[in-house]
């Protein structure tokens, strides 16, 4: 994928003779090292990448994925067997170098002072802002694989309302939701949160052990990856009819989303789309409970780098992709977040997560 | 978890004022964060722990998961609003280290270098190696979570023969399976490996979109996580009558498996369990085909930092948690591996896996 790569170069502020990327073990992996290489399989735990300014890059693969490896586009892969070896293949395809460019947000300190060890005097520089910002930017083929797993996401919302029945457990739902995806070729992007009733307002709550009563508002926010893709949505349900006080508060959020997606086009800066959707809903009785964030990229990540927010410094630009997700939270009562995945393009915003937002209420 | 924390400080060679974990963005989280903090619920990106000698650990954790935080046992909790705040926290909390103990397996370079401008002229040492010998023998509350996670895989692992089917797919029955464990109350602790036929030669395997036929042999390695501690497994079947072929580079692997399997005692060196399945397979017309180590350790997460192989280090003790999985690898033929979570306990070694390992064969 040399195109990624000199996005990322073209990013740079300060040269550096090549940027090393290198996985720890477990699930501390960048996936910058997929971005550049386009793998459609594999894991590589403790496996690097070498980017060069105007090359292909170069992948340093174990032996135990060496053929998922070749799933590669326009990239080298060169097979090692042990740790060991891999250093000394780094050795030999970077020479002396002076500067190497390391994704700081991703790399683990280990292999950090593994590079200082193996390359004496080098200097690291810093380039996650350069391969955040190539990042940021989708391209067609990134934008069709987020695309997909927004349709996987879609079709699973829109059974969710056949799922519920009184006294399944969210934790219930929440494997019966993995499952739909599952069965439509996705996989979950992070762990299902389903709140019932009062637990909707902890943001990031964890579904526990309890059961769905009769009157209770929902709250499922969850994601499809595919092919490594990810998209994001959180949608409300009200197991009966809705109390004047779950609509008031629904409505509020409803409004607060609607305003904030008019502002997702090019040229707008992030801040301010979460600025909007902050001032909706602090002119209402929920001022002051809107407590994150409006939105973040998303991609081969769920939290792909940068966001809306008060600290954001994106320009909007066709291409990108975030969700746009206020909410309210009242702590002994309940919560309420509407949230789309959604793709910036020159005519403004295209809502991927096309299913229905309203507030479904179940007969029960 | 003070005690958990005191085993850390307990394998500690060089003395620090406090240890900091501090998770970051996505799936870049420290595991230990967990360990120390005994959380069941929430995910903590971007939160942060304070271990102190003798002291129970301090979790610095977004308002977002303050909840969750709660389910912590024999810690106190701090919320913070913003990534400004937490280091704010962070300075009054540790006032003026001089030696900071740090994760450098699990916390990425950015963060250690926010410690540094934070902390003017502090040392960061790395104290992986004392948090790796601490997670490295298991306590009975974590024993307890790995048998059950253990428990699931056993039933799953015991159903997958009445799943198989001609014309399934690779990826359908990854699916399948990730299913059974999530409708048991677990989920899929990393992605789950099937390969039909020759596929079995890649150890790390991606399934693809490959239709079962009569006579494949079938590698299915895939693990169960529960209230966060995993499990792990690779069992073969025969989709129809073994080959003579297929029957020999089993019954090596089973071999292979079972010598290692006697040696899993404490005070038995783990690279001598490795050195010995090699030995068995490097005695028989499969030479030079087993190309990994011969097991991990496995905990909060599946490769929890340590294992069986030509470079290990660990002496066997009771409560160690490890795998053991011999394979041989023949590319363009295809695969066997045979892998058991197994207990060192002082009388020996106890196979959480308890579901058969023979060669299962399905009548087609």
């Amino acid at each position: 994928m040399r195109q990624r790569v000199d996005r990322i170069f073209a990013a740079l502020e300060t040269e550096v003779d090549a940027i090393v990327l290198w996985n720890a073990s477990s699930h501390l992996t960048d996936s910058t090292f997929k971005y550049v290489s386009g793998v459609t399989r594999g894991g590589y735990e403790g496996c690097a990448a070498v980017l060069r300014k105007g090359l292909r890059p170069t992948l340093l693969v174990s032996t135990l994925e060496e053929e998922s490896a070749h799933t590669a586009s326009d990239s080298d892969v060169v097979a090692f067997q042990s740790q060991p070896a891999l250093r000394e293949i780094l050795q030999i395809t970077l020479a002396s170098p002076r500067r190497l460019g390391v994704n700081a947000d991703a790399l683990v300190l280990a292999k950090a002072n593994l590079l200082r060890e193996l390359f004496d005097g080098v200097e690291l520089v810093d380039v996650s802002a350069a391969i955040s910002a190539a990042r940021l930017v989708k391209d067609s083929d990134e934008i069709e694989r987020v695309r997909h797993a927004c349709d996987i996401t879609n079709e699973v919302a829109a059974d969710i309302p056949s799922m519920l029945r009184e006294g399944l457990t969210e934790v219930q739902l929440a494997a019966r939701i993995e499952q739909a995806i599952q069965s439509r070729g996705g996989r979950a992007a992070f762990n299902t949160i389903v709140c019932f009733g009062k637990n909707g307002s902890e943001p990031h709550y964890s579904p526990g052990d309890v059961p769905l009563r009769r009157g209770d508002m929902i709250l499922v926010d969850f994601g499809s990856q595919w092919s490594d893709y990810c998209s994001d949505i959180t949608r409300m349900y009200l197991f009966g009819g809705a109390s004047s006080e779950q609509r008031a508060m629904f409505d509020v959020v409803r409004q607060a989303q609607a305003s904030a997606l008019e502002l997702m086009r090019a040229g707008v800066a992030g801040k301010r789309v979460h600025q909007r959707a902050k001032e909706v809903i602090d002119a209402t009785e929920f001022a002051g409970r809107f407590i994150h964030g409006t939105g973040h990229s998303i991609g081969l990540d769920v939290h792909d780098g940068g966001g809306l927010n008060d600290a954001s410094e994106i320009m909007l630009a066709p291409g990108m992709i975030l969700t746009v997700e206020p909410g309210v939270y009242v702590p002994g009562a309940g919560g309420v977040r509407i949230e789309d995945t959604v793709l910036v393009t020159a005519d403004g915003p295209e809502v991927l997560t096309t299913v229905t937002k309203d507030l479904v209420e179940v007969a029960v």
